[in-house]
């Protein structure tokens, strides 16, 4: 009866997520598989892949957006909260890039409406690459390989930040991850999945944790309240939505985070406090459903979260075009 | 008269470089190409590719060797010196690990008799990776897909430093970078080089440059005084083979490094005090050989140096196995 009672509150919660259509979709389950990506500008990607792993876009020359974003740790840096310029502490736990173009929008308060807007923060944040994005167009055009690389992309060599920023957008686009055990589960295989697997599966839907974690990235579609049930203790300052909308009520309410490749992206959480999936279910079960999950129950769960982990993104690493004479050198230590 | 007299008393200097034996070999010239790659152990190499990616091997969790040896950027990670756990200033600059494998030894003063020997310090050097052997080990048998890749490329799922260092030199010794238009050019195809090139060639041949860097790599292969004409005030603290050999008389001799792909190993010398070519150029001319080199000159010889730009080192970026609930977190900021 409780425990009913708060499921429906959290569908009520749920403005950005209409569940009940989200269920009707397909084949009945609220939970799609990840679609294929299409490229429409495959010479944009290159030059976006490039620029993603670049750490010329920061101060130093030693962070890039692979740095926290660590395409071979699941698009995250695995730690509790990232390492910014100068060994700066982040306030936040850094969010996977794979799958991210499924999310309503980026960053933990959603204050980026897509990955293009998104692309463009960390590059000025002075916490975390400490450049400026006049700093990295200007250091940008001045090597001979991205002019090129430009005009392949964008039909002129002009460095701008938007160009920039739209380059390094299209690479994260093509950053899915399709083909998990779940998903061929989902696509008719019964065979994908273990019965444990399945059991944990049906746990994860009976128990509440697809009213927020549903579609094709399992999570990404709505903002939720960190602790619903039970009060949260945060150890990050991070706030949630309401930096975006000034509203109190969106106070740590926060990006429900994509479930796909949990397995990969640990330490969980804004905060990062959880450092396995074992006690993330825990943590969830309690302050978002107020149902504490026996042991039996977390290992079904923890079982089923990791059948989301899909086929990486798979790619030569980039060579990056040497700097010219007259490019501006990094400046890690003033 | 002068110039000729340096020239004799650089190449008697040479100890560990018979310039003449190299001068007689092949096709007369005292370059060589670089020689494929011959993989005995594939297994070997495709764990130490996932070694080299794994920050896991610090104590931060964010430094891995690719972060100072960055295989998008020459191998090298295009700073004065490296950045290190903490943000720590290194007190020299990360050489190269493109064809590392054919130095007569590895670091700037050689104290590493082979790759496997190099590949441990980093891991320990409380101003790198700040982790030690036995934590390192200790994080890495842990993993279970790490477990796995150490049976399938040594046959028992043993973790040791032993054998967590000889993978990484396993894959370290497959970057080597072939088919440069220089090593074209060698082997016969006389319209690799533009005439502007080859002249440079010659001039690096006769103004005395090639008594140093010559063979496969093109350096590597002897420690040489920094500072023969003139003294050289290096902004590095590091006084080089002294360190290892104790001797005064190798004070300031360092290993003379490689100069395959300098064009993307910028900035150069132990202490990366010349940001470009043409000022490396410039130097070594007059604290090496005791000429100022024209900027003619200096062009000519700059445009050579660029055909030695061979193919870089080409792979899917490796997919890290996940931690398991017992890994140890790591520790970036206590």
């Amino acid at each position: 009866m409780s425990f009913k009672l708060k499921t429906v509150i959290l569908i009520t919660a749920c403005a950005f997520t209409p569940v009940a259509a989200t269920l009707a979709a397909g084949n009945g389950e609220p939970i799609q598989p990840i679609p294929a990506v299409r490229v429409s500008n495959p010479a944009a990607v290159e030059l976006g892949k490039m620029l993603f792993f670049d750490p010329r876009l920061s101060k130093s020359g030693f962070i890039s957006c692979n740095s926290c974003h660590n395409l071979s740790m699941g698009g995250s840096d695995n730690l509790k909260s990232s390492i910014g310029h100068g060994w700066q502490k982040g306030p936040i736990n850094a969010p996977t890039v794979l799958n991210a173009r499924f999310n309503l929008a980026q960053f933990w308060d959603g204050r980026a409406a897509d990955l293009k807007a998104q692309a463009g923060g960390p590059i000025a944040n002075p916490g975390e690459m400490a450049y400026s994005h006049e700093l990295a167009v200007n250091t940008v055009k001045t090597i001979p390989g991205y002019r090129s690389a430009f005009r392949k992309a964008f039909g002129s060599d002009e460095v701008n930040i938007d160009r920039l920023t739209q380059a390094i957008a299209s690479f994260e686009e093509t950053l899915v991850t399709p083909d998990s055990r779940f998903d061929r589960w989902l696509k008719g295989d019964k065979k994908a999945l273990s019965s444990e697997e399945l059991a944990g599966y049906m746990l994860f839907k009976d128990s509440g944790c697809v009213a927020c974690h549903n579609g094709p990235a399992v999570g990404g579609n709505s903002y939720q309240r960190m602790g619903v049930v039970e009060a949260y203790k945060a150890s990050s300052p991070a706030e949630g939505r309401v930096a975006v909308t000034g509203k109190d009520a969106d106070r740590f309410n926060f990006k429900v985070p994509t479930l796909r490749n949990v397995e990969l992206t640990y330490p969980y959480f804004h905060d990062g406090a959880a450092n396995t999936l074992t006690e993330a279910v825990d943590t969830m079960g309690r302050v978002q459903l107020g149902r504490k999950f026996s042991a039996d129950e977390n290992a079904r769960i923890v079982a089923f979260l990791k059948t989301l982990t899909g086929k990486q993104p798979s790619f030569a690493m980039p060579t990056l075009p040497p700097s010219a004479d007259a490019t501006p050198r990094p400046q890690p230590f003033n």
